[in-house]
Formats: C-alpha cells, sequence, structure tokens
C-alpha cells in the first residue's frame, strides 16, 4: 500500500477488533414504512460522516470514546419493498450480537427497525424493560391498514414486553386511542426519578427516536414535532439512566437531508457518543 | 367518479358544510409590501400541505379538530401589485363571515391582511379588542414613505381601536418611537395575567405574526428576529387565553421557503391547529 | 359561501365535469421501491401547484388546455410499505376508467406504478403497444432480490406485452444484461421513424419517465443520469406521435424536493400538459 | 485611513468617476407586480458580489471592463408596495442619464423596470427601436386585472413604439391572444439577419430578461420556462447586434435565491459583461 | 450623480468620518486553516449585508446605532493560501486602529484572525484581558501538526496573556488535554460575577466565536455544537460586561452558506449591533 | 463478524487487492487555495458514495468496472492550512504508484492537486504529455501574489513539460496575458484530431477540472463558468482519446454542497468511470 496517512472510514473512536468489542453498532439503513417524508436510510453513512466533526473526549462524561470499545460493524443491505425480509436481516444481526455477549446499538432508519432489535433482546433477557424517547407514542394498533410500521412499532413491542415495563419520555403527540393508552398505563414519565422507579433493575433496551428533541435542534426528521426538548435536556436524561443495566440501544428516524446546515447530523453523531458511553458502563 | 380513497385537499379535520361551521379559514395569499424577503404569499397553501404532518388531536387541549367544526374556505385570488383591491377583497370577505355570526381565521400572508379584518370585525363588535403577537412592533406611521404597509398595521389599527384595548406580547424589535407609544400606552404585556387584565371580557381578535417564535422555531419567515419564544410558550400564552371570547383570529408571516426543511410550516399548522382549539370555545 | 374568487385547487385548466371528460389524471404518489433517493411520492402534489406556473396555451400544439377536456381526479391513497395493496388500487382504477371508454394518466410516483395502468390497458386492447422514455432500461429481472420494482417493471410489462410491441427511447443506463435484452428485440429506437414504424397502428400506452430528460433539465429526480435529452428534444419526440391512438399515458420518477428551485416541477408540468394535448387527440 | 488593501465594493471593473463614464449602471430592486415566485429585488446585489467570480477579459469580444468605462451608480431605492412612485424614481434616473449623453444600463428587478427607461430613452430617441429577449411574450393588455405589470410591459411600450420597431428574441410562452399579436406584427425574429433587417440603423433600446436562458442554465428566475437557449447562443446573438447602435439596455428577472448554487447570479454577470461591450462600441 | 435615493452599501448605521469614528470595524474574510466546513470567508459580506434587515435601536440597551460613532472601513484583501501574509495584514490594520487611539472591531473569518489582532492590542495595553466566547477551547498546542490555526487560537494568545487573564464562557467541546489547560487555570467562569472578579479593572479585548450559540439559534457555523446558550443568554453576557473598558474586540466563524433561510446572518449582525453598543461605551 | 450483507464503503467496482490492481484511486481532499468558494476538500467522500447511484456497466464502451482492476485507496489526510506538506505528500503517493508501474487516478480536491502528481509522473516519463480539460485556463504566473494555487497550475507545470506537449480543451475564461500564452503556443484544441496530433505517442496525463462542463451539466464546482460543454460532448473526446498511452489521470473541482440535488456529484462519478474505463486500455 501506498504511504498515508489515509482517513478513516469508520465511526469516529471504533475499534478494529471485533472479538474485543462489548458494543457492536449496526447501521440499519431502511425507511420503507415512512409515510410521511421519507430519507432516514441515508442516516447511518451521514452520521457516521458527521462524527468526525464532534471530539472523542466526553467533557459530560469525562470520558474518550477510545475507552469505550465499541465496533462499526457498517450499515446492513435491506431492501426497501420488502419489509418482512428487512426485519429478519435485522433480527438475525441482533441475536447473534446478543448471543456473543455483546451489547448492540442500532442506528437508524426509521424506528420500525427497533421491533427486531427489542425482539432479541428479550429473547435473551426475557425481563427486558424498554425505555423510549420520542415526541410520538408509536402506539397505533394499526396505522394506514397496517400493523407493522414505525407508528406501531411500541405497541408491537408491548405485546411481549409488558407495558408496565415500557417507559416513555418526550411525548407529545399522538391520536387520543394511544394517549388513552398511554394514561391507562402510565407510561409517559416525568422525571428521571419516575423513570428509575419504574425500570428498577431490570435490563433495558434504550430506543431514542431523535424527534424527542425539538425541531429547533434537529429538523432533519421526518415528522418534526414543535415543542420537544434542548440538546442539554436529553443529556440529563441519558446522564440520569447511565447506572442502568443496558443491553442494547438505538437512535433513529434522523433524516440528514432535511438539514442542508448538516447540524442535524452533528446533533445525532454527538447523542450517539453519550450513548456509547452510557452502553460502555461508564 | 373512480373508487378511492382520495386524499383530502382541504385542511386537516376541515368540515365540508360551510352553513354549519363555526369557525372560516381563508387563505390569505399576499405579501406586496413586504420590505425584506418576501414569500408569505406560499403560506396558506403550504401550512394546508403540512397540517397532514400533524395530529388532528391535541394533547393540550385534549380535543380533536374534528369536534371543532371549522370550514377550510380556500385561498382568495389577490392582486400582488394592487394593493388596495386586496385589502378590499378581504375586508368583503371577512365581512361577509361576520354577517353570518361566524368567527374569521385568516391564514396570512403579511401582517398588513390582518387589517381588513380587524375593521370587519370592529364593525360588528365596536368593543374589540385587540391582541398581538409579533416580535416586531409594526407600528410605524409611516415607514418607507407609505402609510399602509406590514410595519404600520398595528399603528392603522390603532386609529380605530383605542391603544389602551390593545395588547402587545413578545415584541422585541421597533425604532425607538415604536418603543415610546408602547411605553406611553402600556401596550406591552409581560404576563398572561396582565394580558388578561387588559382585554377584560372585550370580544377579542387574535393575531400571531409567527415571527414572534424565536428563529430557532420558526426561521421561514421574511424578517426572523433572534431572541423570541419557545413554541411552549406560546403554547403557554394560548391556553391562558383559551376563555376569552375570540371573534376572529389570523396567523401570519410565514415564508414557507426559507425553511427548506418544512419545520416552519409544520410549526405554523400546529400553532393553526391550537387556534382552532381556542376559536371553537373549548 | 364567501365571495371570492377563490384560487382553484385542481391543475390548471381540468374540467369539473367527470362524465364528460376523456382523460382522466390521477395521481399516484408512491415511492415505496425506490432504492436509491425516494421522494417521488411528494410529485402530484407538486406538480399540480406547479402547473399554475405555465400557460394553459401551448405554442406547439397551437391549443390550450381548456379544449382538451381532462379531469383531476385527485391523488390515490396509497400505502408506502405494502406494494401489493398499492399495486390493486392503481389497477382498479386504471380498469375502471377504461371501462368507461375514457383515456388514463398517471401521475406518479415512481415507476412501479405503471405496471398495474399498463395491466388494466392491455386487458381492454390486447394488440397493445408500450412507448418508453426513460434514461434506465427497468429490464431488470429481479432487482434486489425483488421481482416487483421500479427497476424491474418494463420486463415484467414484457411478460404480457410482446417485446417487439414496446419502444424504449432514451435508455442509456443499464447492466450488460439489461442492453443484452435491449439488443435481443431492438427495443432501443433512436429516431421517430423507428419509433413509428416499430408501434405500427396499434394502441398505444405511454410512459414518460422524467429522468429521460438531462439531469441539467431535471435534477429532481431519484437517479439523475448524466447525458440526457434537451426538453425541445423531448418534445420533438411528442410531436411526432401525436398522431397514434394513445389509449393511456403516465408520467413518473420527478421526486421534486431534490431540486430546490422547483424548475424540475415546472418542467414536469409542461411535459404533462403537451401530453394532454396528444392524449387528446389533436 | 487604515493600509489596505480593501476589496471593492463596486461592481467588477466599474470605473469610479461618474462624468468621464459612457454608461450608467443602476441598480432596480424592484419585484412588487411579480405574480410567482418573488425574489428578483435581491439581483442587483447578487450580481455584483458574482461579478467577482468572472475574468473582467473576454475572450469573444477580445476586450476587458476597464476599457468600456461604465460607471456602478448603486441600487435605487424603490417601494414595494407603491408602484407608481417606483416608476417615477427609474423614469427619472434614466431621464437624467440620457439629458447626459450617456447610457442607461439597468440591472433589474422585475420585467416592469423596462417601462419608464425605455420611455425616458424614447422621449430622446423618437425613433427608438426594441430588442427583447425572453422567454415570455410579455403583451397582455391587463394581466390579473392591472394594466401594469411584469406581464403587460412590451404590451405597454408598444403604445409608443410601433410594434413594426419591437423585435421579440426567444419567446416559447404566452397566451393565444398574445401569440396573435405576436403573428399580425411578425414580431418574433428567428435569425440574427431578420433583427438587423427589422431594427435597421434605428437607436436600439435592448432588453434581456434572463429566462430567456434556458432553466438548466439559469433556474434563478421567477418563472422558468423549459425550452429555452443555451449560454452560447445568447452570446451569438450578441456578437451579431453589436454594431447597432445601442442607447439603453436593462437585465432583468434573476431571483437568484432560487438558485443555492449561484450559478444562475455568475451567469447574470456574465451576460451583463457582455452587453457591456456591446453598450461600449466594441 | 443621478438623483436616488440609492441604497447604502455600508453597514446599517456606520459613519462616514473615519477621524471622527471611535470604532472601526473591518471585515476578515479569510477560512484558511478551517480544518472542517470552509465558508466564514463569506461571513463579512453577508452579515453587512443582513445588517439591514434589522433595527438600528437596541431596546436592551435603549441606544441607535446612529449615537455609537462606528466607521465601516470595508474587508481586508486577504490571501487563502498564505497564513502567514494575512496575519501580517491584519496585525497592521489593527496596530494602525489602536496607534490612532480607536476601537477594533474585527468581523471573521475563522478564529485564527484574533490572534494578530489581540497582538496588536496587547501592544498597546499589556495588562489587557481576553473574554472568549465559545463552543470550543481552541487550546490545542498543536492541531492536524500545525501550531497556527483556528484550533489553536487561544493557546497561542496565552503565550503572551497570562491564562490567569482569560476567561472562558460557554465552551463544551475539546479535548481532555484542553479540559486539562481549562480546570488547571480555571478558564472557565460559570456566571457574570465570575467573569468581572477574573478581568478586574484591565482593558479588554472581546473574542465571540459565534458557534457559543446553540446551533438551533446560528447553524451557519463551520463546527456546530449542540448544548450552546440562546441569543438571550448572550446578551445577558453582554449586558453585564458593558462596564468594562473593552478595547477591541470580534465576532468571528459565521459561515453563512450553510443556513439558507439566513437567520443566522441575521443573529450575527445582531451580536455584533449589541456589540457596538458595548465597545461605545454605553 | 455478524451476518450480512454489508454495504461497501469502498468506490463502486474497486478491487480489494491491491497488489494486482493496475490503477490506484486516491482521494485529494484539499481546497486550501481556492480563492472563490471552497469546498472540493469533500468531493472525493461524496463521489464515492455517488458511485452507488450510477451502473458498474458503460453502454458506451461497453464494459463493466469489475473489468478494469482499480483499487480504491482511501483519501489522504491532507493539512489545509499547510501547502507545502499537502504537496509533499501527494507527490510521495503519486511518486509510489508509480514505482510499482501502476497508473494514478486522483480524485480531488482543487487543481493545485494536479501538480505534485504530474511530476511524479514526468520523472518517470519524461516525454509526458498533458491534456487539460478546464473552463479557466490555470496559466497566471502569479496569483493574488501567489505562485502556487489552483489558478497557476497549469503554468507552473509548463516548466517542466514543454508548452507543445500540452493540449488545452474546452477553455472558455481567462485574463489577456492568459489568452496570450494559449495563442502563442497553440495550447487550445478545437477538435479530436488536432489534439490526437499534438500529444502524438507520448505517454500521457489526464486532468480534468469539472468545470469544463456548463453550469447546467455540474453547478456544483467553486467557479461555474457558463457556455461550457454538455456531458455527451465530453464523453466524445473521452472516446477519442481511449487509444493513448494514459499513466496518470485525475479528475478534480467538485465542490458537491452548491448542488443540493447531488447531481454534480453523480455526474463525477460518471465522468470518473468512464476515465476508470480509458486508463484501463479498454
Amino acid at each position: 500500500m501506498l504511504t498515508g496517512p489515509f482517513l478513516s472510514r469508520n465511526w469516529l473512536g471504533s475499534t478494529d477488533d471485533f472479538d474485543k468489542a462489548d458494543t457492536v453498532m449496526v447501521g440499519l439503513p431502511y425507511d420503507g414504512t415512512c409515510c410521511y417524508k421519507p430519507g432516514s436510510r441515508f442516516a447511518p453513512e451521514e452520521i457516521r460522516i458527521a462524527s468526525f466533526d464532534i471530539e472523542s473526549y466526553s467533557p459530560v462524561f469525562d470520558k474518550d470514546l477510545e475507552e469505550t470499545g465499541f465496533y462499526d460493524a457498517g450499515e446492513l443491505e435491506l431492501r426497501y419493498g420488502n419489509r418482512e425480509d428487512t426485519l429478519f436481516r435485522i433480527k438475525r444481526a441482533a441475536r447473534e450480537t446478543f448471543a456473543l455477549g455483546k451489547k448492540w446499538l442500532g442506528i437508524g432508519g426509521e424506528h420500525l427497525v427497533t421491533l427486531p432489535a427489542v425482539k432479541a433482546c428479550a429473547e435473551k433477557f426475557p425481563e427486558l424493560a424498554l425505555i423510549h424517547f420520542d415526541a410520538h407514542a408509536d402506539l397505533n394498533d394499526v396505522y394506514l391498514n397496517e400493523s407493522l410500521s414505525h407508528a406501531t412499532v411500541i405497541r408491537r413491542i408491548s405485546e411481549f414486553i409488558k407495558p408496565e415495563n415500557i417507559a416513555q419520555v418526550g411525548i407529545r403527540s399522538g391520536s387520543r386511542d394511544e394517549y388513552n393508552w398511554i394514561n391507562r398505563f402510565n407510561a409517559l414519565v416525568k422525571t428521571p426519578d419516575e423513570l428509575l422507579n419504574r425500570v428498577g433493575d431490570r435490563p433495558v433496551y434504550l430506543s431514542i427516536d431523535l424527534d424527542v428533541l425539538d425541531p429547533s435542534v434537529l429538523c432533519g426528521t421526518g415528522t418534526p414535532e414543535p415543542g420537544g426538548m434542548s440538546f442539554n435536556e436529553l443529556v440529563e436524561w441519558l446522564v440520569a439512566i447511565k447506572g442502568l443495566n443496558i443491553a442494547g440501544a438505538d437512535v433513529v428516524e434522523l433524516a440528514p437531508h432535511y438539514d442542508p446546515s448538516r447540524a442535524s447530523s452533528i446533533t445525532a453523531a454527538k447523542v450517539i457518543r453519550e450513548v456509547l458511553f452510557i452502553l460502555s458502563g461508564i
């Protein structure tokens, strides 16, 4: 080979050694059921590029990414017109990850990619709890006649994780039916303390739909919903849960091209950086 | 006709029955006196399209748009080069609306479209008060040699609604002369209580210039002015005034093309959704 | 209702009377199998809006749209995650159109929407020929493991319309296998005369993938392919075929948001205007 | 003052000496009657900035701008909401220019700014001919009920310059009525020879609506019209008329913000550079 | 000259009389060491244009720009490929400004332009303190093998201004080494009181890297860093320091083209307006 | 590792085996001397991503990229503020490539990156000829006081490759001095035959500045210059020279972010695909 140095094509700070990695990052470029503005398929690649616009050191956690031991496995090849095959491929990869005793970090893609990963995680950890950051309840039983979509994903998950073990944060949009479900199960927590009480010491899957952030902070998403939280508020939630036993996580629904400034992609990268610290048990 | 279903081309949740509607929504695509960045002429159409990106149910008001009974009358055909004819057409439509005992909801367009609607409203309700959300005072007597412009509109209104009955919220930009006017009449209220005290039990016309929001929240406007309120702060003001007798309203000054993410259009749609709940007397 | 005039929400020049219309325009907002850059779902709405940026009179055909008698039926509600149901709904609408003795004009959406319409058309006209304008051959047997996709659509059509009755114009991209198919059947015609010889006096379905135009002319499409034809060259082809018996047509693959100037949407509207003249038998 | 050098804020190659200048360039930032997409008000400033992206030397004319002796007078302050005052201010400036024996070069702004300049020019040169490059005929007698608009400007001019002395180039869009006018007076010339024959040795006013160029070449305009000429074709027309006695000129209808690449602004600057060579009698 | 009025090409409210001005504003269009997204070279021009979108009166300071006496000297011509010559030209201009007893206001450009200005300022005021608003520490000793870059600028300054006299505000990103430096010298102040205590009554150079603002407020910058302050928070800091003896200042790192809404440019202009009030000793 | 398939992060069709490759593709992300609009530093990454939007098969050359045997070596890490070190690193990599008997394909970056590669190539092939596609002559002896810049690069090359062995294609912009040089050496060829005659049977370095294309075809470049060639015209030139002995090549000056449609990136990828066929001796 030629004398370099050459620029890395992997995520900032990732290790080259799959076997030694504690966490496996997998890109999930799928937006096939998105019913508004598509484009989250481009997110894994854009976030990876944007990761080089941030520092590897986090003053909040006082750690550097190089201390976390995560492996960037690349983007799965998924088929936009074939939802079932897409779910199958994701589930297989997640299952393999958990079987190796590693943690899963999915980079969406739309929110439906969470379903197979949580399924695989719950197979391994039957007492799994779900922490769900989102602007939207995603609790429809059926949406536009479909039972498998980004708008039904949490409802589907509630069929194998008990509603009592699901904690939602930041929800501010839904139908009356979805709010009835939320109220029936007290799923929407308002403070970190409520959240910690609800999940207890169960193993946790953490799913962050980036539209939980206010559109001013992250406008590059398919269904921006005014009235959300600031970046620092989200970080405060993450700091609060850093002691939990988080088995898997994902960060989804960036649709980067809607934000020509690319600030949304950088914000997503920084959220993922902080999630990596939490996953690594810092 | 063919078997559908076909997508609606009216505002989310509008009724098809003009006669039964309590509120009439009228698009006012005019930006002829805009002296900075034009484009609010495109707002009514873009907001209507964006209305399908939000839910018809509001968790804040615990109501669904289908319970409000509003009618989307369409966009008036206005003439950009002819200010006087534009004002005439808007006034005629507003007058007809009030004559039928209905409420008016104008969707701008620039802020000058408020003038003929308030005039028509004040003809019907001589004790009318004005609640004015805006970043800019709009209190110039003459602006660039013109007495009829988006920058003079509230001053013109103050010639037939007494300054004491005008309450301004969110103003953060103006000339020294405009601030002198504000201070002379204590027009700028700081809290919902001040606002409620000022308007008392008069019938109210509510005019929201969307640039009252911070540019981070809504950058798609002709004269973004840093230092504004968040979306949730605006909603808190709306919640505070929901018990008032609001006879007419408008939401103006979105210039959608300056925000390629379209988050501004969605934010405008959500503001209008909440205004619709207020107009319907919830 | 209020005194207007109000702006039309239908396509420029469309009639209000379905029964008297010779041609039915149907929006097909579907891009579910798009494997590169999605967004053609937004095309029918954007083109309709753009139609008001062009004249209703065509100097090329010396006719006005008001003389053509077409009816804008609206956009079908389609389901992004459910390809089969989407194909069913389009086929049903097309079949109803042909059953009434009317002509079909589909406004895509991605190219897969052509398949059910051509099927319905071929049921009515068994001798149907296809004229296919495109940059891409769309002749894959299977694409990313899928047999039903925008990249296989002409191959699927070749299973019920004989390859000899398919004429392709403007193709400049494909795999070696696709070019072998083209060469085997001499499907790619180079001149209007070749085209007229190939289709003879058969009834014709005309499908225009807008990426047949050079990306300089129309960059708002999912897979822009350098080296295409100019707008005037496309019009010359349309003039050449105006005497044919065209039973149905579609214009697909505009993805309007990739062109912030909106010139692509206006170009699409103007192409459709000229197609309307051809359909009306001028 | 401080030691520099400092960057110029005037047009590339302009002289600092008004008195010695043969040609006066005046910015006309007005788009008040624009009925589609506004924004040509920003053109004079953007073109001036873009002028520094091109060379001052033209290989076509083998001359440098510094040899032309033109003076950049700045942008007139115009009033968007007041068409009549705008026309007055432009006419006054043009009249002063012609009275000093200088040539006028207006930088639009919308096409209505041509009217007062041609009026002032025809006062000085009663035998004036008009050469009109445009995509649109601009020959409406009344447009949206207005007689003074960018869509009627050439018709208004035809009331004081005989239609026989008006030559149009590049027109490809209009109503049937406008085309009837064109045909009645043979106003649309197809070749440079036809053009030279038509204008003869009369003094000439040259008005270039930049949308005569194809939208691929210049998408930053309010009403892009597919099917136009290339940049080199326009230059060929300019070379053909360089020997004429051109008393005044304008270049109008750039709306720069619709082209985020800014190539449209650079193209406008290069057109103006070549027009400056023609005006200087090279 | 012609009768106008003509639009100004200088900053809103600047005086025409260099000799009488107390403050000299100098544009510094350089971004040669920017290692992420370049474009701050365009900032001085864009901010100047944007200055006409804001009012000259500040309700916060109750003053008008016309009362401040500042002179817009224009943009220095700098050489992108030649860092050393660029630093030389800036230093010479700053030195001349201070020699005349005037205050310096640099408009960046990237942050490296601060270095020569602070050097010139410290030559005149040996006890100079630095107030540094920024998201990034800019404290690298060497960055990408370079000792002179926008990422090392404060470290370089710390070699001639004692660390004890440097106060940083808003830092939220850096390497572990940079944070060690910050902690060692307690450079990062949290409240206005801490800031005032740290600088005491020394003469002050104020450097504002605009990315200290949250990307939601100002996304038009080369390295947007989530989690920053709001516009009003920044203004509060400015109000707090208005009584200090500020000898020079700069506002840097706007990269305007990344924000197509141009709200970032307007925000920069408004920050500079408030800085002008502080510089003028109000 | 996990079961995939995973998406490739190398250029479409590249081989994984450096040793067997005939051609080495090296990204050169440097735009440090760009004096207008920077951004070509982002080109290598964007083109690589865009390569997956085109087919690997070329109907013009009837070959597939998999038959060419090229190796994507990645992007060199270069230092924006340090021109000399950048030139050193490129030269070292090019020299190593030629020493191994392989061909060089540089992907710019700005045009200055051509200089060290041609130097390395001429060391190996003293009779080297240069074929230079460009809109701009790049023949300044000194530009903005600098002798090493994208605007002087061909002049510098002419100091070690005789002017008689330099053939320029597509030049349409330059100063009078540059045109004098061109005319003195007859460097600008008008037809493929002229080109072939000029270079004879010498080994050739091929440098394509993408702005040789018309801005309508490729607006994503720092200095778009109206009046250029179409994509098909460029391909015709490439076809004409395919029999030459091309030792090295580069494709430079894409600045992808100026074209939000990304058509420019796709066009660049397609140009590079065809260049790869020429390099491989097809």
